[in-house]
């Protein structure tokens, strides 16, 4: 059984949580919160919850750590400071970020003797290790990334800021006709902005000015200005009702040319359709998990990203079975 | 410069050729075959053309060698004679008797101090690939493959083979209706049959009893009594031009549910749309035989799958360009 902690219970610790759940082999021992313990309600009978003070006494009662804090200021310092005394894995999601995030965690678990696995999910993540494939089997050819149809955090909480917002949600949502143009194998050049669209449903303020309230979400720079954007405005008991899940998905196309002319036109394409976006990256968490204890069982250590796991490690099958049934 | 050699000059072999073409830190050294070498024309005029007996006295000018023969009677000896002496990758796709051409590669690369990589393409391949990615991410679930739509070698042979008919291509096409069922995330249990019908392209010879041919076809086991079949007959001509190319695809679904109850169905769909099913699974083999020069490099030895490859050793890119590029 490969013990696992969880450090931080909001959505995503809650996934991670369910998808220990379905992976037999694993089993969830302890969740580490800032808040009081006993204020903390979790569903596994057999496990408990412990102050985040408190987590370094159970170092050896823990195979792999999970950290399910945010990227913004969370995880930059958790995880490598975890780094030095667990095998941890992270969901860290601020691309630009990503390599000084790897250096310093990378050197707190080698000094540790540990692995560490950063910015696993689905992107990054998932669509990362699919971006490189594509583009190791097309040399020649173009990779795109479309976003959607889903609930972007980021956007939402960028339109509640809004004077006269009271609540909104944001769906990203992919362009057809650039899809289309995409999968027919042109390789067109698109900004995100000619990939994407925004539909936004927003709960006004008695009183509020809904023009105002459109005009400035329309125009606000970095979120909407480079975007078509639709604004509805709606009441909260719609917003509730309509627009509570977590959907989100997304396609990453590699289209590429072989031959010596480029003759031959050749589309590869990775594509997810999630009802709940944290229940889904907390799946893929748990998988690389498992990759993570059997690494540093073999006695290796540092950080890895999804780059660097072999497949077959992320099963809880033998390679001999993996190699009969699935191959 | 990773110096390429390759054995056999089919589709595959050519196709390779003109993969290595697209990686500009792979160059193609040598082309062997079993025909007389003065007969074979190959393009790249930095290479020349060797019979096959020569092999082994250029093991010192080869880093991998890539096979490109048959599954049914060339890979089975050839791999394992080869792999004492190269670095190889081959395509060997009867997946019965993968185990078995694994065990005999193996111990053949262990012996030799070299990395085999065998079963490289799509399917095997990419699609085993992914089918394990699925499987771990969303272990509560199904996986299903389709194929096509494409050309079937095998099914066009065997229709040949039958008596009247002077040539012939069938296209494997995935059934829409199934397709759809399995993307609703349903989970259907679908034979092959039930997921697939296959169109053949007939030219019967002068006089031949069309109606027979058609029976014969339609009922014969194993290649097409389990599927609905729909039998066209055509001029030569139309089949030399309507039907002359390699298209190949597929897709691998997994549907899968997260949550306590399940309540959250998320679906993972990897799909290929391919103009030359050849040169598409020679692009492939080109990448994992780099991958093969890098981990010998690093001192492994023995045969190795898709699923032992670390996605980043499929790249020219190095690993930093990687992270920051791709993550």
């Amino acid at each position: 059984m490969i013990r696992i902690g969880i450090l931080g219970y909001g959505n995503l610790g809650k996934g991670v949580e369910k998808a220990i759940a379905s992976n037999p082999d694993t089993e969830l021992k302890y969740v580490f919160s800032r808040r009081n313990p006993e204020s903390v309600k979790i569903y596994t009978q057999s496990a408990s919850v412990k102050s985040i003070d408190e987590l370094l006494n159970y170092k050896d009662e823990i195979d792999v750590l999970i950290l399910c804090g945010g990227s913004a200021t969370d995880l930059p310092t958790q995880t490598p400071e975890y780094a030095k005394y667990f095998n941890v894995v992270d969901s860290f999601d601020t691309h630009a970020k990503i390599p000084e995030h790897y250096e310093n965690t990378n050197k707190a678990s080698k000094e540790g003797g540990k692995i560490s696995i950063i910015s696993v999910g689905w992107d990054p993540g998932m669509f990362s290790v699919n971006r490189l494939y594509g583009e190791v089997i097309l040399p020649v050819g173009s990779t795109y990334t479309f976003w959607g149809k889903g609930i972007s955090q980021g956007h939402s909480d960028a339109i509640r800021r809004v004077e006269g917002v009271a609540d909104a949600k944001q769906y990203t949502i992919p362009i057809k006709s650039a899809l289309t143009e995409v999968r027919r194998g042109t390789n067109p050049e698109l900004s995100t902005g000619e990939k994407h669209f925004r539909e936004c449903f927003v709960v006004a303020k008695e009183g509020a000015d809904k023009q105002k309230i459109e005009f400035e979400i329309k125009t606000m720079p970095n979120y909407f200005a480079d975007y078509d954007t639709v604004v509805h405005f709606v009441t909260q008991e719609e917003l509730d009702t309509n627009h509570k899940g977590m959907p989100h998905g997304g396609v990453v196309i590699r289209s590429g040319k072989t031959g010596f002319e480029g003759e031959n036109t050749h589309t590869v394409e990775y594509s997810l359709k999630l009802d709940s976006n944290p229940e889904f990256t907390s799946s893929i968490l748990v998988a690389f998990a498992r990759a993570a204890y059997k690494m540093n069982q073999e006695g290796q250590s540092g950080c890895k990203t999804v780059f660097d796991i072999p497949p077959y490690m992320l099963s809880m099958k033998s390679r001999d079975e993996i190699i009969k049934e699935l191959l």
